[in-house]
């Protein structure tokens, strides 16, 4: 066990983009450099939790190129561990790129793959269920963790159980899409479905060997980028495919671990009513702002304006960067549309 | 008639407040000195209206002592004309001052008494009818401009029109307060209605004979004052009262004038529907701003911030100096509220 946390490596994937959160979250803030709740960024704390779990120079950053030198300054964590992808290539490329660097500095190592902009506590029941995982991934298996559903969501993909592997964790028995609302009910009043986290823990031996048998191209690039290959020179010729169709899907030695702490990944602003404390009119409010007559609203003001919000409900305002945005909350997938227009029109508000 | 014109004199009431308009207006900028619909300010429009019917030295401005500067460097008229009120004391009272004023240039002046702050088009018109009354008021009666009513409205003071008095002019029966919806309908049908415009005109002897009969106390005031008494020294002493109620509901020689022209007093954000050029969708746009499935908004921005609306209707959404406003349309009355629980919470901002 104390051997175990000294091969014991993190790699936070922070490639993601920040178009769902305009104008907070703009080309050059992405949704996990943005404090969308409280003072840090959502990466210093996916970061923070891993610690004193994972030593600073055992946690690994992946993130778009654009941002390394932002990532390197805020984030406790050696220069070199933190990594430019020379281009975004989904998660799969990531997870080889990843692998390959962790078995130059250590063939035992174990490694837990991470998205960087989770919302994730507490901090102490995180690293258990990772360390257990951890764990159960010395025998071998591919471990993903998987979140009891509380309601019939259409926004995750969701991990259907099979047969009991050991306290805590169950057979893959199938990866599923986003599925549609009739979908959602069956998976949900079914009970052997969770939502797929996007956390994975696997032995990077057994994950290369799973690259080599499912996804035999990244598997060569994964060997070769191994022992020192230069992946600045290809990593940009690598599929764009995610780790779950790349491998996860096929591989038949695939667990999902049981989640036991609050997790909410914020596919928007809405969300934002989980992880704030709410008013006690039902506002979540981050910044200045003044609610009357108004109830259920997120309203999000980085500024030194202060946002007044009269007779008006379930709507999002964000004032941030050179942009306000007044939303619907049942219209946000709209932004997309929005930020696709004004790229056309108004790309220096992007 | 070349005559008549030699002795006109208007007086521009810069006196209102700019809390419904928060937070475009503001303590420091009050309606008159907001450009809510182009490029100039309410009261410069006001002011370059009257021209050339009367020349630069016979307008006057009458506004708070706080903003006599920037009336001064804003408004193409000699600084003398551009006088302080030493408090605000509603209409009567600055109506004596300005009357008297007048006397001392001119002891045969008619005068025009007009608000700094309402919608009138076009210029040519609106002296054309100016120019009628200035001519009636020759007779020794006390004038005001009626508006035809195009709808039962609540929040407008009514005139009751009598016999007719010449062509284009009726006798004045009675004032009426803003009535309540039933009483505004009965109005609305009745057709001897016109909407109180707060444009008066009349010969500066008529109206201080009206003062020294209905209000002796600013009439000897007026007096005082029209022979070089100091006003600055005893203005703060007037009762607080309006010309309507001070005078020309008592008086018996009022008579209404038709107006003609399009007139509107912008009382809230939503009037800018009336007076903005609509986009397709019946949004009212200044300045930046993109709509996605968003109707009959009004959105009002003097930022560089753009102002990004999805899937929202009948909202005024308002970004200006250190505040932004997101408000239903039809909670418009709501707005002073959250300005008295600002001044109380966060006076920086007004």
């Amino acid at each position: 066990m104390g051997n175990l946390t000294q091969h014991l490596f993190a790699v936070v994937m922070a490639g993601g983009r920040g178009e769902r959160f305009w104008p907070a979250g703009r080309a050059d803030r992405p949704k996990q450099l943005l404090p969308l709740f409280g003072e840090k960024t959502m990466i210093e704390e996916t970061v923070q939790r891993l610690f004193p779990l994972f030593a600073p120079e055992r946690v690994l950053v992946i993130g778009n190129l654009a941002y390394v030198d932002t990532l390197r300054k805020l984030l406790p964590l050696p220069v070199e561990n933190v990594i430019g992808e020379p281009e975004g290539r989904d998660t799969a490329p990531c997870a080889a790129l990843a692998t390959a660097l962790i078995r130059r500095r250590d063939p035992e190592a174990t490694m837990v793959m991470l998205p960087s902009d989770h919302v994730v506590r507490p901090a102490k029941l995180f690293q258990d269920t990772i360390l257990a995982a951890a764990e159960e991934a010395q025998k071998g298996v591919l471990v993903t963790l998987g979140v009891t559903p509380t309601e019939a969501a259409t926004g995750y993909g969701y991990l259907q159980l099979g047969k009991a592997a050991a306290p805590g964790f169950r057979k893959a028995l199938a990866f599923k899409e986003k599925p549609d609302r009739e979908t959602a009910r069956k998976f949900f009043q079914d009970g052997n479905y969770r939502w797929n986290s996007g956390i994975f823990i696997w032995r990077c031996d057994a994950v290369g060997r799973a690259f080599a048998r499912y996804a035999p191209e990244l598997g060569r690039r994964l060997e070769a980028w191994s022992t020192g290959a230069d992946y600045t020179r290809d990593f940009a010729e690598c599929p764009r495919i995610s780790i779950d169709y790349a491998i996860m899907e096929k591989a038949d030695n695939v667990e999902v671990g049981d989640v036991n702490f609050y997790w909410n990944d914020i596919g928007s602003w809405n969300a934002l009513h989980s992880v704030l404390t709410l008013d006690a009119a039902g506002n979540a409010v981050r910044g200045k702002a003044l609610a009357l007559d108004a109830r259920n609203n997120v309203i999000w003001n980085d500024s030194d304006r202060l946002i007044g919000v009269v007779g008006l409900n379930d709507i999002a305002v964000v004032n941030s960067g050179n942009g306000v945005l007044i939303c619907a909350l049942s219209a946000e997938q709209r932004v997309k549309e929005l930020v696709r227009q004004l790229r056309e029109s108004h790309p220096e508000h992007l």
